[in-house]
């Protein structure tokens, strides 16, 4: 059972075999359909990511003043761009899709800022020590997190931070079905929760069919960190409060189940 | 939603109040039907318990020559005898129960074991510094985790080791209603997960009603050993493995959600 391929029944269908069998690994956000569509959601004024992941990442991230920073799956650049204006001396920023690359220099270049088009898989070509190593909502696509993780550690100074978000992994487990159980009413009460304990890869419907992720339980993110060399520090995964719950109450359903989860290690 | 109670309909109702109103701890296992139900269990040759909670317990230990080990939650003294023929120099095993010590001091006394009626909630009072503070599925039962977490770090000596086991949050979790959705041949496919983010107590039925356990996610779990000092070394969540699944294909479901997490931390 592990690392079984469980595959989602999805609404429609359109093939991204060209693109994918093109690159060695995974590159969905180059897809145009995809692409617009992920745009659309990241410019939503209130959207979880900026409800939820992007202030629990930016609590985790130490003091940039002067720090050399590296941005795995840095997208339109706006990561980059924060570290920048919070006082990190060079920022980094890769990501494999070239549309997404080609956003971020127009609309968040600096000469502080490069962005190189590559995997992550590949970082080990990168030349120089990092301070500090941070990944948004990347990895669930990442087959080899386990060695990413390794060339992070090896990126990385003496003492340098690593922090990162994903998919909860009681998301990322999600294989096929309806996600939800709802009362006669419409409302959400279970999660439907399948495969936990099955790891590996998923295919899914987001935008696009065929959009691969790869499931990790919480226990094996974890060892794959300590294996790797670094101590953890802090574990998030992201709630509504009360005030929130007020301005937004379409979030009530993470209290079923997080969308997130954040890490920050340390070499 | 934090800190909820959230009450699960039990098919039978045995009141436990006159019990628990004596205890300023919850002491279940002191309530007679309750006694006999788990002992049962326990007696049966082929238990999850024995399966992968006990052998994932065990891999986690250091070496035990000549060391002083604390067991939180000793129940029947099984551990505390075990620790003892891996070399241990002195064990003291602490219980609530006073039914559960009986059959302890019976059934696993040596010289080098000395049990002591004690909720986990007060071993401060406890004397002398410890090598190995070991706890097998108890912490569920505790509401006060990060106070019996730090009193654990300075029970320890420096460098010591912390190792238990507890209910997975994918099952302290549930907060009432079925536990699983089953397909039309009875299969389970589903696990009906709610409230995770929703931490607190939770009464269910288990042999009699009105056992209270708190449920924590896994972050908590984890940052509440980080914020009392403590490094975590690694995580379990067991799983079957296909040789297992051929001998007890029914704990194929521990594929959807395992039963247990350990984690080993040091000081």
């Amino acid at each position: 059972m592990r690392g079984m391929i469980v595959k989602q029944r999805s609404p429609c269908y359109i093939d991204l075999g060209e693109v994918t069998s093109k690159m060695a690994k995974q590159n969905i956000y180059d897809h145009e359909i995809f692409f617009e569509g992920y745009r659309k959601i990241r410019d939503n004024a209130a959207n979880a990511n900026k409800l939820f992941e992007i202030p629990a990442l930016l609590s985790l991230l130490p003091d940039l003043h002067g720090k050399k920073v590296l941005d795995l799956g840095c997208g339109f650049g706006e990561h980059c761009k924060y570290f920048v204006d919070a006082g990190a001396d060079q920022v980094t920023g890769i990501d494999i899709s070239e549309k997404m690359l080609a956003v971020a220099k127009k609309e968040n270049s600096d000469p502080k800022i490069s962005y190189i088009r590559m995997p992550m898989e590949e970082i080990a070509q990168l030349k120089g020590r990092f301070d500090v190593v941070v990944s948004s909502l990347a990895f669930h696509y990442v087959e080899d997190f386990t060695g990413v993780v390794k060339e992070i550690y090896n990126l990385l100074c003496e003492g340098g931070a690593f922090v990162f978000s994903q998919e909860n992994p009681l998301c990322t487990c999600h294989s096929g079905g309806d996600r939800w159980t709802r009362d006669e009413a419409g409302n959400k009460i279970y999660v439907n929760l399948s495969n936990y304990g099955a790891e590996g890869e998923r295919e899914s419907f987001w935008f696009v069919d065929h959009v691969k992720k790869y499931h990790r339980m919480f226990s094996t993110i974890v060892n794959t960190l300590l294996e790797a060399g670094f101590t953890v520090e802090k574990m998030v995964e992201p709630l509504p409060d009360d005030k929130m719950l007020q301005e937004h109450p379409e979030y009530r359903d993470l209290l079923h189940k997080p969308d997130f989860l954040l890490i920050k290690a340390k070499k």
